[in-house]
């Protein structure tokens, strides 16, 4: 069964990179990876913050938090 | 062709955590992942410097290099 591993991010160029390198290189036949633009879907910011996430980009997949370098805060998204 | 990403560690549990999650779990189609353990193997901290890395776990790959939350200060290794 595959896991499913979410990548908030808010389009910054860190974001987009990491997006790119990170999120789009996990093995498809373990991953069903959603990328959520925190930046444009604001309804889901509260999601985010519930399942840890401080700042963008991060990874969030099987009940744990990576953090990606950083993009921005979660705050400044508000 | 496949991509090389190295993956620099040093065994913090931080750092145990994001290895399993995110550079085993990279498409094994694309992707050569190559463990490196700068605790145990100094003799690469040089090479990781150079590459940009600054805290462990970071994985680099395609040049670029991606720090994942935060274990341990490169500058800690020494």
């Amino acid at each position: 069964m595959k896991s499913k591993a979410i990548f908030y991010h808010a389009g910054c160029p860190v974001c987009v990179a990491a997006e790119k390198q990170i999120a789009l290189s996990l093995d498809p036949a373990r991953y069903d990876v959603e990328v959520v633009h925190l930046g444009t879907d604001r309804a889901r910011l509260a999601e985010a913050e519930k399942a840890g996430v401080k700042s963008v980009p991060a990874l969030v997949t099987d009940g744990a938090v990576y953090h990606i370098n950083f993009g921005a805060d979660l705050a400044a998204l508000r």
